[in-house]
């Protein structure tokens, strides 16, 4: 006979509790498997409870599968075969990782600072998008991307990059490293995949995750030459032409030709143009695209919103040539889109009425003030003679090599310790990098306007002092 | 002896109008490469511009690599190698593919209506974090997402799916599929993927886009059986236990025990737990996590807020034991969260404040509402007889039985024609389903109540009449 207290129960409803105890007998073997349990009735007497408890606590045991019914003979005890264990009620803690060290410079990344992000107009936009266009945010949205997001991107591209291409060749993705992973679906798991080195590390470490073989590539002066792809056996080649990351370096006319003949040459060769940053070159003329003179259809182009936006933003693009446009339809048409809706139409807003160019502009001067006064400070006395500017691409970030014999992990240790965070080039080579010692990668996007000042001079000096 | 007429430019700056034409000529060989350009005074002399605009087509041309300087001597056209043709100034146009028929009853689809996402709450949590956490929403996010959302997402678990996790153990991403996608990289890309058939095909179709071998496994009664695992070589299974998409099953609690006791049995082996509608259970309580009697380890939970909010914000969750989780940040941690920040914190206020538990609770007397307007419907005089409806799970979908003859083929064009959008259970399995015929799959959430009337069984009478 069953017999529960319901005294300790605290707020749990009856049948909840009733569920409980019931489970824990058969669980424990109390109540053995294939035992009738009291009809519902007789339950229901016997513990002072309604037959309504009864009955709901049973469906749930009947539902999880701890009993059965047999119409007409009533519910039975189920076995629960080799019964584990339960798992313990609390877990191992894993402490999260400790926060990462406060620099008063940080070098390092390219964040961008709370008064550079256009939040009035964003949270303005997003709001007149809740209110008018609920259902649109509420219906799926294509695997390549919301319509008038790649819409927009396409009217864009064509305005500002020159080029000329259809919305519905572009696919709108979570980042440029999410982008990059699914290429080997879309391009073929078992090609070769080429990536710059030195370049940057996690494109190589996202072709690898994909379950690619990523080959990095020595540069010469021009990029990676024809002759290096052809020695490594590369299929897809994956580049920044306007402005290579960490060099700055813009790959040349004649190299481009180069490439693009390399890529016609065979079926399945393509080159991926990685564009992150050309639309804020801080000196000229935007440098034109190797999509835009590609006649074979080999270049896929990709570009983000995280160096003219914020890259917490996630929202990166591909533009894919026809026959790639058709073969993403067929093998990946099945996805769901990987960028929330409500982020989509915001920027398609935010791009269509013509606040990102503006928005583009304000920051391209913005920048360059920011970069002309960090190389005052580079160029002012205490420093002179020490250390030797690497501005080619000119974009958001320049190298800065240093007069030193120090290694640069000792170059490194002695800046973090001055309270400035910085990288050095070599730690952006998969292999080699000897020739890249104290030199280091400048972003400077994320620095305080006020700390651009003689102080950061004397620190940097003292430490290459000290060295 | 260059001679350019700058009457037909435009709009377009003089430096750029110099440039373009200096550019074509080399392009077309009119300067051919090695030739020597005018000096700047020259040249400015010569067409009556600045002599900073010629600096300036200059300085971009040689940037782009179609001319190149010589100290002392001037400025020289390059060489263009093997010059590839330009690409057409029109890309062929490819045209959209044609908009979804609308439907007046669409049982297809899972979609939120927009009286049914809580825009208002949503709205202002936006607004208030953008105005007081904007370094927040610009600060780098971890790969496994904003340790704000995820705190918020373990205490939403313990309270609400009785599963005490730690915080640090859970990966956000932008939608099952995309998790779906990572976990060959996490798992191993040489195992062999089990998914239930029938089942979500796009499962399936994500493990195989990720390059790894995925075997839809027929089911049994309970779910698939730890024999039909072996027999397929199986490594990792992908399964719905709490409410079997799209049969409506439970699995139960002995079959719970014999796959725990399977993937214990040999290392390597996992079990990732789709509880992707669980919080949406309409009768009786939610069905325990199979995490949660997972002693060794061997348990992946996955979820999403597509259901509890919309399949449109993208955003989904693993928890993963602590091997795993260990294993994420060494192979995966370089990756950048494929979630926005805005959209992280937003949530994680959403759930933190409460509002997510309001809302599920809400959502669930609302879709409880839905679901018996419609069977009522479905149960009312004129269908009587001709059909069946099976609700096992009672989550947010069920399956209508029709009694009839007729293919799911003919019977879904006669839906159609009425303006009914029904897909067949058959068309969920991998192999077989011809016991599946005249079922079909009902999602209610995104009906109209006030379609819910007789004129919905008046529709659906004659087409079954007709056939």
């Amino acid at each position: 006979m069953l017999t529960y207290s319901f005294a300790q129960i605290g707020k749990k409803p009856l049948y909840e509790a009733l569920y409980d105890f019931i489970r824990e007998d058969i669980r424990t073997g109390a109540i053995k498997a294939g035992e009738r349990l009291p009809s519902r009735r007789a339950l229901s007497a016997q513990l002072g409870v309604s037959a309504i408890t009864v009955e709901a606590a049973y469906g749930q045991l009947i539902a999880e599968g701890y009993c059965h019914a047999i119409p007409k003979r009533g519910v039975f005890a189920s076995s629960l075969g080799a019964a584990a264990p339960l798992r313990p009620a609390t877990p191992p803690v894993t402490s999260e990782a400790p926060p990462p060290l406060q620099y008063r410079y940080d070098f390092a990344t390219g964040n961008v600072r709370p008064e550079d992000f256009p939040f009035d107009t964003w949270r303005r936009l997003m709001r007149r998008i809740q209110n008018e266009q609920a259902a649109d945010l509420l219906s799926p949205v294509p695997a390549h991307g919301a319509p008038v997001l790649r819409d927009a991107i396409a009217a864009h591209l064509g305005a500002f990059r020159g080029l000329s291409v259809p919305a519905e060749n572009i696919v709108i993705g979570a980042g440029s490293e999410q982008l990059t992973m699914l290429l080997p679906a879309l391009l073929g798991r078992d090609r070769t995949y080429c990536v710059e080195d030195p370049g940057y590390g996690r494109i190589r470490r996202a072709y690898e995750a994909s379950g690619a073989t990523c080959v990095a590539c020595p540069l010469d002066g021009a990029g990676i030459a024809p002759e290096t792809l052809r020695g490594a056996g590369g299929d897809i080649l994956h580049i920044s032409p306007a402005h290579h990351f960490p060099t700055g370096r813009i790959m040349p006319i004649s190299r481009r030709y180069e490439l693009l003949a390399w890529a016609a040459e065979r079926e399945g060769r393509y080159i991926v143009e990685d564009d992150y940053d050309s639309e804020l070159r801080m000196t000229g003329r935007m440098i034109p695209t190797l999509m835009s003179i590609d006649a074979a259809g080999r270049v896929l182009y990709m570009n983000t919103f995280s160096k003219t936006l914020t890259p917490t933003i996630r929202v990166s693009y591909l533009v894919l040539p026809d026959t790639l446009a058709a073969r993403f339809r067929e093998r990946l048409g099945f996805l769901s889109s990987t960028v929330s809706s409500f982020e989509q139409y915001t920027l398609a807003a935010f791009i269509a009425e013509g606040y990102l160019e503006k928005h583009i502009n304000r920051m391209r001067s913005k920048y360059r003030r920011r970069r002309e006064s960090l190389l005052a400070v580079l160029k002012s006395e205490p420093l002179r003679g020490k250390l030797e500017i690497q501005e080619r691409g000119a974009g958001l970030h320049f190298l800065l090599h240093f007069h030193t014999e120090k290694s640069d992990e000792a170059l490194t240790a002695a800046l973090a310790a001055a309270g400035i965070r910085m990288t050095p080039l070599s730690a952006y080579y998969a292999q080699g990098g000897e020739e890249a010692e104290h030199t280091f990668v400048m972003n400077y996007t994320g620095l305080d306007p006020a700390l651009l000042t003689e102080e950061l001079a004397t620190r940097l000096a003292s430490c290459l002092q000290v060295l």
